[in-house]
């Protein structure tokens, strides 16, 4: 098994130096609790709640950046791996919401969000490039952004890719469920493990950031499909995933997660266009 | 609001007697209830657990059969729809694990399964069309069959087409969960509903039959993803469900559960085969 470690965090709005502090310290408390991968939150650098994307190009900085080098220092120290979201400054100008897959030969790959959430829009260019599979220690790893995760293609996509675990940095704005039931975005997640056979590991934050409320959903769910750590605190949630599992999709004798999808069926989800029908 | 009802039953196995009373009453409950919409379970006009497709001969019948004509009577009676599941005589000795969907006008429509589930791929012939989405008088609905649900390419393509409800005719085998969850199809039932904006109503079996126990896992989901009823006994289930809010893919003013969509990055669903990587 792989103990997989998230950490639901509050960053410090606009101020790198604290987030540099605040995750470094995230990520030796991890591996300190036997983590071999560790999940930290989108944004988790610089914060979410930009006007602009002036403003995020203040606090965005590159792959190359001297945090990242710290998160690639932690990575090797404990031959972990780190994925991590960060503001990126990209070409002339452009602002990314990025994910760095790390360990502890540095900067494995850095994946650019695909859909972005409501006024996202209006500050970063969306990515360009499906989410890397990146052979690590641990297995086939791969890694989505918050609501990347409600478009069941990437998911389904990744896992077809052959990711055995799904580390999701997530930035979920509060929004009205049930008293009973978990975050929405959990169920979700819940649902493409169980269809795909892949573990996935939702890292999310806390802390009022101009008046907007978080979830504080961070959620580890196995390949099975149930969900093996949970926590609406702040901190450390930990637990030991069989990423094998994922490596098999037989479901029975004659049955088989993947064997048994029809793709001549689903020409379709590429054809329709991105629009909702008249 | 549309009154969609399912009902949970145990057929009696290969009694087509038996089942065509058994469904005639249920839709009549149904209808006394003030339903507009009835799902009846997979296969119910026959039962399940069927050793051959020589053994499912026996009782398939054709779409023209007096059973289903006795469910549009009903539909007639009470402008109704009701989509059930049936044992379907094909050409040449083919049979088909199939769904009628009925309404006033009389059969609108037959779905065949498009992917069949361990060992009725020794018994059935899989489907060789998308469901079909049907324009009635509740909205445009549309089905697929248990195993169907947990490939999200097919209910994501259903949604797309327009569907504002699916209505699942399932036979659930029981399987293993933890004690404080849902059935693990209804969790991925809410999550189907949820990034689809799109109602989710399943109606599951009970009665042992050949030694097999099913789930009796019946559930009504709304098109914002939450549970509108449920049960685990036997009998009607029927909830209150709002499909306008199907027509509205919106989730924000810069946010839109389809318009999102990046369908480019999508072709590999299509393009890669139905097969577990080496």
């Amino acid at each position: 098994v792989t103990r997989i470690a998230c950490q639901q965090l509050a960053p410090v709005f606009v101020d790198l130096d604290a987030n540099r502090r605040l995750t470094v310290g995230a990520i030796r408390e991890a591996a300190e609790a036997g983590a071999e991968v560790i999940v930290l939150p989108e944004l988790i650098t610089s914060g979410y709640m930009f006007e602009s994307t002036d403003e995020a190009l203040e606090v965005a900085i590159g792959a190359d950046d001297a945090i990242l080098g710290d998160w690639s220092d932690e990575a090797a120290r404990s031959d972990l791996v780190v994925v991590g979201g960060f503001c990126e400054r990209g070409e002339e100008g452009r602002v990314y919401n990025s994910v760095a897959i790390i360990d502890a030969s540095g900067v494995r790959a850095v994946y650019r969000k695909l859909h972005l959430w409501d006024r996202e829009k209006l500050v970063f260019t969306p990515g360009s490039a499906l989410p890397p599979v990146v052979d690590t220690r641990v297995g086939r790893i791969s890694t989505v952004i918050c609501y990347d995760l409600e478009f069941p293609e990437l998911t389904r996509s990744v896992a077809l890719a052959g990711a055995q675990a799904l580390l999701v940095p997530t930035n979920w704005p509060l929004v009205p469920r049930p008293e009973t039931e978990r975050p929405p975005e959990v169920v979700i997640g819940m649902a493409a493990a169980r269809v795909n056979r892949m573990a996935v590991a939702c890292a999310d934050r806390l802390g009022l950031e101009r008046g907007q409320e978080w979830t504080g959903g961070t959620t580890i769910i196995g390949s099975d499909g149930w969900v093996a750590a949970e926590s609406r605190d702040p901190g450390l949630v930990v637990a030991d995933v069989d990423l094998e599992l994922a490596l098999d999709k037989r479901l029975t004798d004659q049955a088989d997660a993947f064997g048994d999808r029809r793709p001549e069926y689903y020409g379709g989800l590429a054809a329709l266009p991105g629009s909702t029908p008249a």
